[in-house]
């Protein structure tokens, strides 16, 4: 029998350039959407509703929807809160339905929806998204970085290497592509001393010159959480 | 005075989301497109005439221009010969203008030409471009990968790390980019043994395959040849 093919794409603008319609995909925005969505799940968010636009995102706070939106690292001005994981905490949204638009990572949630099945991936919930691609009986992986604005971005390969490296332990799987050879060199070279490595990361220091760099232990800490985000009828949910 | 920048682009598909009004382009398709327009010029090519489509090829040989061209490695029907830097030789084209057609590397030279100039790089000419670049007296640096078909390639990275680490020994040069970053680490982790890295890239394979990767030696060895084919008015030409 073939192997399970593993496969990363950097942009979700490069998407259109793969066929995803027999993958998996698990969407990675490791600065921040990705790891503050499995934070909210952590803490028991309810739903988290991916909303493209800023336009969108107002009318879902119209409707009363808690919303949080963000624009290049900065809360929109309608919205509860920003994109921080320590924005979503269990006294505020366990039990809610959350509205949620990022620059990046809800555009990539949207393209992933032409795949098999979508999860979200990041490195609080690493182990746990893994074993949901594992468990799947059939199936490729799309593991689909955010990246920012059309461009390459560091971190979302890095965590796509760590994932990649998991899943390719799994004799079932096998790549032949060059941009999951790329994420396993970045994730061997970074991970005895992540933090080292993140310094040469630009959108660490873009969050720092804002002040919300505070989020780095939390982000590229692995397995706080058991929880994997799945999208079902347009909303992401934990099973 | 703020330093000039370099910037690396994997794919021409991800060309959108830079300005390059005012970057100096290197254009780059190691297997093989921009290696054999190197080879061209080392053996004497008066011009090389980039051609996007095949139909215009097409044309181009109705015309009677001699015409390279090739589609996922394979030489078209109707064309002189196909994309081997040892197709390029001397006897057969000295003092000749060229029709050139590939899958990636011409698309790639189309998107280039917003830039302030572009010229076409390659491990064979990597000392020289290095060189144009450096002797240029302003202007950012834009190393463009042609990659393939939309994705990222390897093999390209690989060169784009090469150039950049030359480039950014001039102190006059910076980066704050993650694709400059991730590149200078591909050739960090090959340089030393650059025939062993490539075991890891699907190109290779491809090529392999097909019978066509007797070109490899040529491909990954730097500095044979001192040209710099730059793009005047639609054509390559070396000034």
């Amino acid at each position: 029998m073939d192997k399970r093919k593993v496969e990363v794409c950097f942009n979700p603008e490069n998407l259109e350039y793969y066929d995803i319609s027999n993958s998996h995909v698990v969407v990675v925005d490791i600065l921040r959407a990705t790891s503050a969505i499995c934070a909210a799940f952590a803490n028991g968010a309810r739903s988290i509703i991916p909303i493209p636009t800023i336009e969108e995102a107002r009318i879902a706070k119209e409707k009363g929807y808690m919303v949080a939106a963000e624009r290049d690292g900065k809360t929109l001005d309608f919205a509860d809160f920003g994109n921080s994981p320590f924005n979503f905490t269990a006294d505020r949204i366990a039990g809610k339905d959350i509205a949620y638009s990022t620059t990046n990572g809800t555009k990539a949630i949207a393209k992933a929806s032409d795949g098999l099945s979508v999860a979200i991936g990041s490195f609080p919930n690493l182990g746990a998204v893994a074993k949901w691609v594992k468990l799947k009986e059939t199936g490729n992986v799309m593991i689909l970085c955010a990246g920012w604005k059309g461009r390459f971005c560091l971190e979302d390969a890095l965590f796509a290497g760590a994932l990649a490296e998991n899943v390719l332990s799994d004799s079932r799987f096998a790549t032949k592509s060059d941009s999951v050879q790329a994420s396993l060199q970045f994730w061997s070279l970074a991970k005895a001393d992540v933090f080292s490595y993140l310094e040469q990361v630009a959108q660490r220091h873009r969050l720092k010159k804002l002040g919300l760099d505070d989020v780095l232990e939390y982000c590229f800490t692995a397995n706080s959480t058991d929880k994997v985000p799945e999208l079902v009828n347009g909303k992401l949910m934990v099973r």
